[in-house]
């Protein structure tokens, strides 16, 4: 067993299960960590732990946060899921299901996890093209991450513990992280993206995370074997 | 009601208790935090929802986040608590009631409280002087904090929110502390410090957290009015 550790946070969507592919391919033992923190489309959940286990994570993790106290999103709060807008990817509002905070507070929980098991790395499916105009998803906020983990932990004051935030997708579009996908073998039906699922997982396919992911299906030339 | 708003993180012991009512002397409407973090010393959340109702805090807010699924401390793991250490202030160790990434994890859930409720600042009672050397609490980790928040909200991408990290209490003793609290008419027996108090919240001591206080109230001539 590698003694390369990393966190992976994994949503159970397509870009966390690629950046888990792509940590144990790069020889990571990897710590995949879930949220349950309230949100509408908790399928995910249980796609997230089939993947873990599917793909050959180390350990997997649900830890409960409980963001819908604080409101403020679709995905959290009772305020319905929008319809893709119409220009996807060139948008210059934040959308309703901006969780606020949400990435930072789970970098934060991976931070503890990571600190505790001494872990080289922490994973973030995060992707700054084909997104949703998401602030916390920039690379200017996850290098700000990166050195505030090093000034926040035991990092901070010694020299033999360094952290990485390792974001393996910030630059690539849709139809690049699908065919890292299939490069890596990953199997496509295993992961879930959609916001609004109905109760048995199938996606509602108006959504933007559904819009955003077909696109990148059709231009990457590949099947999404999640949709019958 | 004033409309300048802030997150307030309350742990229920002297430093945020002196924290919040100098927030609300600043003229701040204040929204109290505190959280179920899996602590040992569970007594401080009583202790939390009676100072914020009797200093006058708009709301309070108890949120659970789970950190002692990732144990590591000697706080919410099954580590004994330690005596104080024999040079108050001067250790070079981090000590084990540290909790990994604590505060960090805490103002990210600040920062998502404060996004929803357009907070201008969220104030913390971080001290970096009469401390138990913990990474999370100095300045330069504070300053990044803030720097983050910027980065990682809505704030990040509009000119018309800003968010202030304030941590009135970082450069004071604690015997200073105990002097502000004094003067803002806290009243010191609501305020909870032990790490490992009994069933009815007397506290141990002997831990560092009743030292650092005990040291506090000697130097500035004043009564604690916890202990009996």
């Amino acid at each position: 067993m590698s003694e390369k550790k990393a966190i992976v946070l994994l949503s159970g969507g397509l870009d966390s299960a690629v950046t888990l592919a792509y940590a144990i391919k790069q020889g990571f033992c990897c710590y995949a960590l879930s949220f349950d923190y309230g949100q509408r489309h908790k399928i995910e959940l249980k796609r997230a732990k089939k993947i873990a286990t599917t793909l050959g994570a180390q350990v997997h993790k649900v830890v409960a946060v409980d963001l819908r106290s604080f409101g403020g999103s679709a995905l959290t709060a009772d305020i319905p899921v929008p319809a893709a807008r119409e220009q996807i990817g060139e948008q210059e509002q934040i959308p309703a299901t901006y969780v606020p905070a949400r990435n930072t507070v789970f970098l934060s929980l991976a931070l503890a996890w990571a600190e505790v098991v001494h872990a080289e790395a922490i994973f973030i499916g995060a992707n700054s093209v084909d997104y949703s105009g998401y602030p916390d998803c920039r690379p200017e906020y996850l290098e700000a991450y990166e050195k505030l983990a090093g000034l926040a932990t035991k990092a901070g004051t010694s020299e033999q513990w360094q952290l990485k935030i390792a974001a393996p997708l910030l630059r690539m579009t849709k139809a690049d992280i699908v065919k890292l996908g299939k490069e890596l073998e990953l199997d496509f039906s295993l992961t879930s993206s959609c916001y609004n699922p109905q109760q048995d997982g199938t996606p509602c396919r108006n959504c933007e995370a559904c819009l955003l992911r077909a696109k990148g299906f059709a231009e990457a030339n590949e099947i999404d074997t999640t949709i019958p």
